[in-house]
């Protein structure tokens, strides 16, 4: 068995409420298989600043930092979203440590489980057999570069950068990724009027040459967007910078049949950083329906990805595959034209998938 | 009957197929009505580069800012799109008219025609009754700020920026809008991470001030990205900036069946500009096969918005509709599964609607 130091960062929101599920699957993946997982717990977001004044304390990112993984839920509040003045806000703890670890690949496998091929918005037929790879650039971008607000405050900017070696690192990824896979690239891009983007086209051209077995595509981001929903199945792998990927793989979530389905995992200089790719979502936060399963992906992702057992995640895939064939639904992947489903809350669901881990 | 005076710019790839049946849809309804329409026409973008060098040559733009309103096509050529270190680019075109003429507000109306309910990637249930009409600002973000390059090549970058009096033109422009119709507006923005959506935040707030009639939302557009696909009825008028409108609008082409679909108007000082949201699409170039109905439906926007003529638009729009009922499709709107359809190319479909206009 191997040992590892796990820290959870539940965050705000329902991040509370799903966090706890992806951990209960930790623990008995690791009785089950007989490794050694032992848990811290951090703050950041919304909790952080009401405890502490900070989004991220320093006592959350020297835990982070000294750990093999992290478990983390969800971020954000509405008193924020509802007011833009504000200077201290959730998100800042969330993009410092992604920048503060180096985790510059963010990976989002979307794939549908068969079982929800009716959840979705899309028709069947189109979903059927997609199955699409994202690396969203994590640590550069318009979220990065420098922000500035007049004195007037009657002007406000934000400086969209890339540098060569993040385009670069980020693509050797995404082409070893598309290796494994069905040597199909797609790089997305807005070249055709943003010079970082034009950079970013540039570096993937060259890069693209160290991997001729994989067929490469450039496309716009606004051809992406539109793309992905007409025809998800001609993608493979899609790599794209931040903010094109924070908007196409939310988009994406509905190829998964909802959002509660998607796990992410943030990678680069050294600890793995897992999370759903929901939000906090404050309209349900609280109310105990939140689905549980995007955490509990997200912790298969971290045994695979961060912990190399492949055998444990699969297994918790399998648990997850089990619960949905048996007709388990929280109420975001309900169809209401289905009749052999049971909608539950998300400790009832959670509890199914441990029960179909043992 | 009205004179008024058009300038055609077909621009690049099937923009030159397509433009042609909007201006004979001008031509008819001029006949039909007692109007007097003149035409000239102008060169913009690649065919621009090759005639002059210029992308958009002095003596276009002089013709534009003499015309009551333009009809135009597609722009960009894939040679620019193979190689992002070209300096001259088609694009620049079309970026430079927007800006010189103020053209601001970029409005395009999403809505399906019940014929082509089946025609969309989503579910027929989720699409029916969708009619959003979408705020694009078109002269501000990351489209117009500066753009560098550094001397080694390696770093890029584009300022996203924001002016407090841009933010509240679109604004008013929006709110006037939904007051003419469901009295919903969604404006979105990422203010949990941007400065300048911080500010287009503030201004919203402010602007929605004076419409307390008018209900007013704010999203994320990760999230909008998602809502637009996972329930596209919940939005009435969305308002947002040059980039996120960009991929929304795009996005949204699947919700109206097809991209060759959709019509755009964009206005702003004085001359009201009209174009299809394709693109040049490189792909179907010259074949024959493009979807001339999109640029049939700028011709009807121009003359309801322009010309203000709104029996004479409605009749073009009920023609496109009888043509549809008919049967009759370009590829791009085609549906396996049905039986009654005639799959034309450009002329035969341009020909249909024209029948039906008389
Ligand atoms: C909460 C927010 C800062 C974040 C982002 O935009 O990166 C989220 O949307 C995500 O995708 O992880
Ligand atoms: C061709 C390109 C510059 C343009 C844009 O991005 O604005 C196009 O995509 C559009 O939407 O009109």
């Amino acid at each position: 068995g191997v040992e590892k130091k796990i820290l959870v960062i539940p965050g705000d929101g329902i991040g509370q409420e799903v966090t706890t599920w992806g951990q209960k699957v930790l623990t008995a993946i690791a009785a089950n298989y007989h490794h050694k997982f032992t848990f811290e717990e951090g703050i950041m977001g919304h909790v952080a600043i009401e405890a502490t004044g900070d989004p991220l304390p320093e006592e959350t990112l020297q835990k982070a930092k000294n750990s093999d993984a992290i478990l983390f839920g969800a971020i954000g509040h509405a008193k924020y979203d509802n007011d833009p003045t504000l200077k201290v806000r959730p998100e800042q703890g969330l993009l410092k440590i992604r920048k503060e670890l180096g985790l510059y690949a963010n990976l989002r496998p979307i794939k549908l489980f068969d079982e929800l091929l009716e959840a979705s918005s899309i028709k069947p037929e189109i979903l059927r057999g997609a199955d699409i790879l994202f690396f969203r650039e994590l640590t550069g971008d318009v979220y990065f570069g420098e922000k500035k607000r007049t004195e007037d405050r009657n002007t406000a900017s934000d400086l969209m950068i890339y540098h060569r070696y993040e385009v670069e690192r980020i693509a050797r990824k995404a082409y070893e990724a598309a290796r494994t896979r069905r040597n199909k690239l797609c790089s997305v891009d807005k070249a055709n009027v943003l010079e970082a983007s034009r950079l970013w086209r540039e570096v993937m051209q060259e890069v693209a040459k160290e991997y001729p077995d994989v067929e490469t595509e450039h496309m716009f981001i606004d051809n992406a967007a539109m793309q992905l929903i007409k025809d998800p199945k001609r993608f493979d792998v899609v790599v794209t910078g931040n903010l094109f990927g924070d908007i196409l793989t939310d988009e994406a979530s509905q190829i998964a049949g909802s959002m509660g389905m998607l796990a992410s995992a943030s990678v680069g200089d050294k600890v793995g950083f897992y999370e759903p790719i929901h939000g906090s979502a404050h309209d349900i936060a609280g109310k105990g329906i939140a689905n549980p399963l995007a955490s509990i992906l997200s912790a298969a992702l971290m045994l695979d990805i961060s912990f190399g057992l492949k055998t444990e995640s699969q297994r918790v895939i399998k648990a997850v595959e089990a619960t949905l064939r048996q007709g388990y639904r929280t109420m975001d992947i309900a169809n209401k034209h289905t009749v052999n489903e049971f909608i539950m809350g998300t400790d009832a669901m959670g509890a199914k998938v441990l029960e179909n881990l043992n």
